[in-house]
Parts: C-alpha cells; sequence; structure tokens
C-alpha cells in the first residue's frame, strides 16, 4: 500500500481562466499515474497586482503547493520573492516557473527553454546568422534569450515601441556581454528581412480577436524559416504566408507544450513525455479552445 | 474534452502525519474519477497552536483550496475563523471539517454523524435507555453528542478527570436542555455498568502504544453493547473482552470511515460509498498503519 506521491500547482497571472495549463499538466500527470492538482491562482480582484502576487505567492508557499507557474504580468515582479534563480531565469529579469523545495524558493524560466526546444525540434538546421525579432515584450525577451542561447550571430530587434526594442535589445547585449543584438524601427523591416535567415515573431498579431500579419507577405521568401509564438490559432496568417513562399515555419504550440513540459519536469522531478504534451497542445487548441 | 473538476483539501493539526485521511479521500476520489489531492499542514513547527491554524487556514482559503478537516488541538480553535457553523458544531462548539464555498467559510462536525452512523449501521436496534461513556476528552465530547442525538435516555460520562466529565456533562445539558447526561466517579464503574444498556469507550486506552482493558473484564457481559472508538488496533482488548462475555460490539473503524466519508461529501458534494471507504479502514489498518 505505498503512499502515491501527490502534487499541487499553481498559475499565477492576469486573465488565465482559460489556460491551457491546467489541462496540460494534469493529462501529463494522468500518464505518470500521479495525483496532481493544477490550480488558477488569478491576481484579478485582489488588489494592486504585486500585492496580489504576493498575498498568492505565500499562501501556496505556506499550504503546501510544490510550485507555481507564474504569468502576465507577474514574471518580473515575482522575484524578489525569490530565494534562487535560475541562470536563464537571473539573465532574462523574467521567472514563469517557481519550485518550493526544501523551504527553499527557487525561480526557472522555462519560456526560454520551450520555446529553444520547440525550435531545435523543428529546425535542427536552421541558419542562425542574422534573425529579425517581430516584438520586444515579456514573450519577446524569452524568445530573444533563448535565440542567443541558440547561438544566433546578430538578431535585430523591431517593435512598433522603438524604445522598448532598444531597451531590450541593451539589456540582452549587457546580460550577453556581446553585441549580437540590436534594434530597429519597424521602416527597416524591408532591409532587415532581405538580409535575413529567419524571422521570429513575438507579438499578438494573428491571435484570435487579433487578426493580420505582422509583415507585408511580400517580405517572405523561400530561403527564410519563419517561427511564430502564437499558438491560438495553430495556423496564423503569418506561418500560412511564409509556407505559401517556400518558407520553413516552427510554430507556437510547440513553445506552450514545452515549456509546459520543462515545468513539468521541474515540479514533479520525472521526465516528461514531450511528443505527448505537443500533441494535447494540438489537440486542445484545434478544439477551439 | 469536459474539465474534470479537481478538489484540493488539507488537514490542520499537531501530529497527523500517520492519519489516514489522505489515503481514504484519494481512493474514494478514484472511484469517482475526480481529481483530488489531500494534503497534510502539519501545525508543528509553525508556533502557538492557535497562529498556526490561523496562519494555515488562511493560506489554504486564499491558495484555493474546497476545505480543511481540522484534529486535535484546533477542533474548537478554529470556530472563530468561520463564517457559519452547522448545528452539531455549534452545539458541540467543535468543528472537524470546514468548507471553503462562495467566498465563506462553513464549519461541520463529521465526528458527530459518523460515530452516530457507524453506531446505527452496527448496532440498528441497540437499546438506548442507560448508557455509560467512558472518556470526556475531544472525541469523547463528539460521540456524547451523538448518542444524545440518537435519543440515549440517560448518558452518564466517567473520566479520570472527574471535573472534565462534569463540565462536559454540563455542556451538554445546556445545549440538549434537558437533564439527560449526568457524569460520575470512575469509583462508581461497577453499579453504573450493572444498570447499564452500553458502553461507549472514547479514551485512549488500548490503542497502540497504550495497552490495556478501561474497565475490569468483569463489568463486562452478554446484555451489553460495547462500542470503542479506538481503531488502532481495530480488534482492542476491550472489544475482545467484550466479545468473549457475548457483548455485542461496534468497533472504531467505523467512525474513522464515515467521518472521511461524510466529510468528502461537504468537499465534493457526492455521494460516498460509505461501504467501500469502511473496507478501505479496515485494510489500510490491518495493514499495520
Amino acid at each position: 500500500m505505498a503512499d502515491r506521491s501527490t502534487y499541487l500547482i499553481g498559475l499565477i497571472g492576469s486573465g488565465i481562466g482559460t489556460s491551457l495549463s491546467p489541462e496540460l499538466h494534469h493529462r501529463e500527470a494522468d500518464r505518470h499515474h500521479i495525483r496532481l492538482v493544477y490550480r488558477i491562482l488569478d491576481i484579478d480582484g485582489h488588489g494592486a497586482p504585486a500585492d496580489a502576487l504576493a498575498d498568492l505567492l505565500h499562501a501556496a508557499r505556506d499550504s503546501g503547493f510544490d510550485g507555481l507557474n507564474i504569468t502576465h504580468p507577474c514574471k518580473q515582479l515575482v522575484i524578489p520573492h525569490l530565494d534562487e534563480l535560475s541562470n536563464d531565469a537571473a539573465a532574462l529579469g523574467a521567472v514563469n516557473t517557481v519550485v518550493f523545495a526544501d523551504g527553499r524558493t527557487f525561480g526557472h524560466n522555462t519560456d526560454v527553454t520551450g520555446f529553444g526546444s520547440s525550435f531545435v525540434r523543428a529546425l535542427p538546421d536552421a541558419p542562425l546568422g542574422h534573425v529579425v525579432q517581430l516584438g520586444a515584450g515579456g514573450a519577446g525577451a524569452a524568445v530573444a534569450h533563448a535565440m542567443l542561447r541558440m547561438g544566433t550571430r546578430h538578431l535585430c530587434i523591431v517593435d512598433t515601441d522603438a524604445r522598448r526594442a532598444a531597451d531590450l535589445a541593451k539589456s540582452l547585449s549587457a546580460h550577453t556581454g556581446t553585441s549580437r543584438v540590436t534594434s530597429a524601427d519597424a521602416a527597416e523591416l524591408p532591409r532587415l528581412m532581405a538580409g535575413a535567415d529567419g524571422l521570429v515573431h513575438a507579438t499578438p498579431t494573428g491571435m484570435v480577436g487579433h487578426p493580420g500579419m505582422p509583415v507585408p507577405a511580400t517580405l517572405l521568401r523561400e530561403e527564410l524559416w519563419v517561427a511564430d509564438i502564437v499558438y491560438r490559432p495553430m495556423e496564423t496568417e503569418l506561418l500560412r504566408a511564409a509556407r505559401a513562399a517556400g518558407a520553413r515555419t516552427v510554430g507556437g504550440g510547440g513553445m506552450v507544450a514545452l515549456q509546459a513540459a520543462d515545468a513539468f519536469a521541474l515540479f514533479t522531478g520525472l521526465e516528461p513525455h514531450r511528443e505527448l504534451m505537443l500533441d494535447d497542445v494540438a489537440l486542445l487548441t484545434s478544439a477551439g479552445r
């Protein structure tokens, strides 16, 4: 009559009621025959984000949660509450996964590792000489960090907010100690894209509710690879246009599945079924979620 | 792809690491195909019981627990933290089950209902004219309350601490508005037992680590029924001696199983498999737990 292990996990953020994470973790837990409950802990209605985060984080820790995922707008706010940070989380200044263990609180960033492994899995031999990235928000920062970790020689960040793009480039340069990152104005996209090996898209354009293309289809071509982090829908206008132009593509579902897989591994110490978690994301997003 | 319901339950108390409750609730949850995690939240090492209880209770509520069981030494201490009490809990002044729902906190006592249904199930036609009860602690209070609810005409409470027995009798009399409860000194047991229909045993004597008999075997006889709340072991010296004397008996396992069943029903709104929970207690205690 061995004790079956139990795991208690939460997700702290704002507007997270439709997150795929509970279902992804529950399905993976079932495959391991472990008892795991994954709960949404929404900060909305609990006051200012920083206070609500602190309250929920401490409540979860004190009531025996094993870990938390952290999402918008808390990924930076959570850092002062943590005892230790992984290298990725420290370099990026953002945490999406918190593990409680032995009375200490550890911060990780599986957005970085999840995007990285999704990319490598889809395009193991992609050229990484010149990469253009659209979007310098929180997801953009994680993705840019992952691109640099994978060896991108020159990453140029473009955002409609030119200041934000410049700030991210500066911050990444400081952390990597290189001049591999620059920023540019959106008006320069035609020139940048003409010389690029790949395009990373990290803005909301193309999501359900934000239809459209982040770049003109005329800038897409056969020699380019295109990685989109939008996953609702899985098949974005950008990806469709890129494939029509003959380009190789990476969809956003892989990052969602593999950040969850990496978090699951950190929470449980178990090796996740990554292929099956990728299948789950495809199934759950195609079901109109 | 319907959302499977999840339930998050805890047990707050002291020295509760070997509680059967997690396993009982997990097994019952599996029979309902629901995802339920039941966690031990031990107050030991968290400061004074009242403070530790308050901290853990609020942490559990804030992090989305659906409910808690409450045990020694917190069953009375928890009451100021609750918004509403069931009739049993209010009458007894003790709570073993807390339900969080719609932003409010409800206190119940399934020790009372669990003992009552265990008793009725085992001895549906037991005479309840004169009942002697040994033990006036927390469990004794719940059991005495249940005996009165079942219609005991005269309940006499005996404790090695005569003051505690008198206080419990007084408190129960006040709440029931009757003179059906008295207390007596242990020296009077021979006389009391001679006139009794049944004996309820609610002290630790006979538990693992507390071997022995709470009354001399010579006071047991065929016409008596004997209910023991000790369940580790299930077969106590008292029950063995009672059966040897020809008396009908009720073991402590029923109360354990059925207080858990009643709590499960309150936590989940589902109808528990009471017979199977009784089997689980028998199995888990016989396995040397």
